[in-house]
């Protein structure tokens, strides 16, 4: 197993995805430090344990109540929920220095630019240079505290917010995949948003406005099928208005795989049902704004945008 | 007092508009018989009860259970919901004869034709030429048994389902002016029906996919009135599709008018809130497979169908 990463790594939200993945890195033997709210006593007194296919697991991490309690970091991924964002400022005050890499694992489009925005406000310079995206396919939620439970994937395809790939691409790569995740470089990391964004506005979108609708009922229905078809074709057209090319191909695979999925509940239609927060604006709200900076027009998306954020019963990030 | 109108009235659906009107045209010394279920007895013991702004009043009308002791009529007024149509078959059977005019009040598109349909599967000649259509701008509901409670508004437009008007088509207009009903006569059917749904598709729509979003919440949030206007524009597209002309600045009138109304909860809002059956087809459904019919795009009123028809339940009519 290679170890070519050796600095100080801070998880900045533990939740299904910041505890799996961290979890995963510390149990590699990796310097992977926690900060949790909720979990903290729980995670402290019994450890963290993970159920996954791969096999389950318990670990006893370092394990931290407050940022400033972990200090600073050489890389932090963020695994923050985006509706969270507002918290950043405080969190990367104690744990970004001037060299620190932040990696945000985070859902839909705007989470590197605020974490750009954020390190800049806090005096740092150059922090568009030191600040990585991934997007994550990774089935996971956390049934109790202290446990995150694991169900199925778990790939990273991995960018620079700057784009070109450079060596510490991937090194932090390496650092994924020498703890049994999948974890590829990739070029451009609006292509890979942009392609995420193809699965998760429909199926986010449709979760939460189609009333409880999972993934099995919206292709099972042909009206709604073709909404979700309707809009991957706008995702499309908004990509290329953001210079993003996606092969015409893509949203019929995305529905071929998804056909051949168990019925699934977003993340999104989860957190609606349990009511927490919804990712409103990263995974519909950012997108439409680029639609419309860019002059393209995606009518099922603002409808879907509009419909979910009276929803959620918010506006705005 | 004009009583040109001489013949046997039949209520079809004596609810909130159907009761309304009834009882205006018994009110003013007309024959009219009303087909009641579930206020069958308490009407029969202690009549039919109209509150409403332009004076209360109570009437005893001839109330019956079933169409058979209505029987033949000269005339009669369908007032109920489209999504019981399926009971016009034994409704039209027991009081329809082969001079009889079939008025319809109902809301959406497609309620002519399945009343013409049912007269033909009957083994009537000429169903077509009985049919008449109205449009009813009413305010009203049914808050107990028995009792119908009139708001605001209660004019009609009055047109021929075979569009010429006729001398009979100004007849019954007068019925209605003679009984304190605002009533005039329209060349076009297919005209007053598309004007309708110019407000009816975006307000009860989104009064249902928007999160019980009444009149005044759509048009308070930016992003639901452009919404709204959205749908608009498709349905004067879908309109013209449909080979009818609707001036380009109605949807500007109707976005106005509504905004002087009190906030305002549509007819599909409130059967939501209340459980009953959605009016999905007759006032989505059929709009837009009209539009598909013609070719013409219209993506907000899909999803507008798609996410309505599952939150009702039901598909198809």
């Amino acid at each position: 197993m290679m170890m070519a990463y050796q600095g100080k790594i801070g998880m900045l939200g533990a939740g299904a995805l910041g505890g799996f993945y961290g979890a995963r890195l510390f149990q590699a033997g990796h310097d992977v430090h926690f900060l949790m709210r909720r979990d903290y006593e729980m995670v402290r007194a019994n450890g963290l344990r993970v159920y996954s296919p791969q096999g389950d697991f318990l670990i006893q991490p370092p394990v931290h109540p407050t940022p400033e309690a972990i200090g600073r970091c050489d890389l932090l991924i963020v695994g923050l929920k985006s509706t969270d964002n507002d918290s950043l400022m405080h969190l990367l005050a104690a744990t970004a220095g001037e060299q620190t890499l932040v990696l945000t694992l985070q859902n839909g489009l705007g989470n590197e630019e605020r974490i750009v925005r954020t390190l800049t406000e806090l005096g740092q310079a150059d922090a568009a240079e030191r600040v990585l995206g991934g997007v994550a396919f990774l089935c996971s939620d956390r049934p109790e505290p202290g446990v995150v439970r694991h169900t199925a994937h778990g790939w990273i395809r991995l960018a620079e917010f700057g784009e070109p790939v450079r060596e510490r691409t991937r090194t932090i790569a390496k650092l994924f995949a020498g703890s049994g995740i999948d974890c590829k470089v990739h070029d451009s990391l609006r292509q890979i948003r942009w392609e995420k964004l193809v699965w998760n506005i429909p199926f986010n979108g449709m979760g939460v406005a189609g009333h409880h609708a999972d993934t099995a009922a919206i292709l099972a229905d042909p009206e709604l099928q073709e909404i979700a078809r309707g809009l991957m074709s706008e995702v499309l057209a908004a990509a290329r208005g953001d210079g993003v090319v996606i092969e015409a191909t893509f949203p019929e695979q995305m529905i071929h795989a998804t056909l051949c999925m168990e019925a699934y509940r977003s993340s999104m239609q989860l957190d609606y049902e349990q009511g927490r927060p919804l990712e409103v604006e990263a995974i519909l709200g950012e997108p439409l704004r680029r639609a419309r900076q860019a002059g393209i027009e995606t009518p099922r998306l603002q409808m879907l945008y509009g419909i979910v954020s009276r929803m959620a019963g918010e506006r705005g990030s």
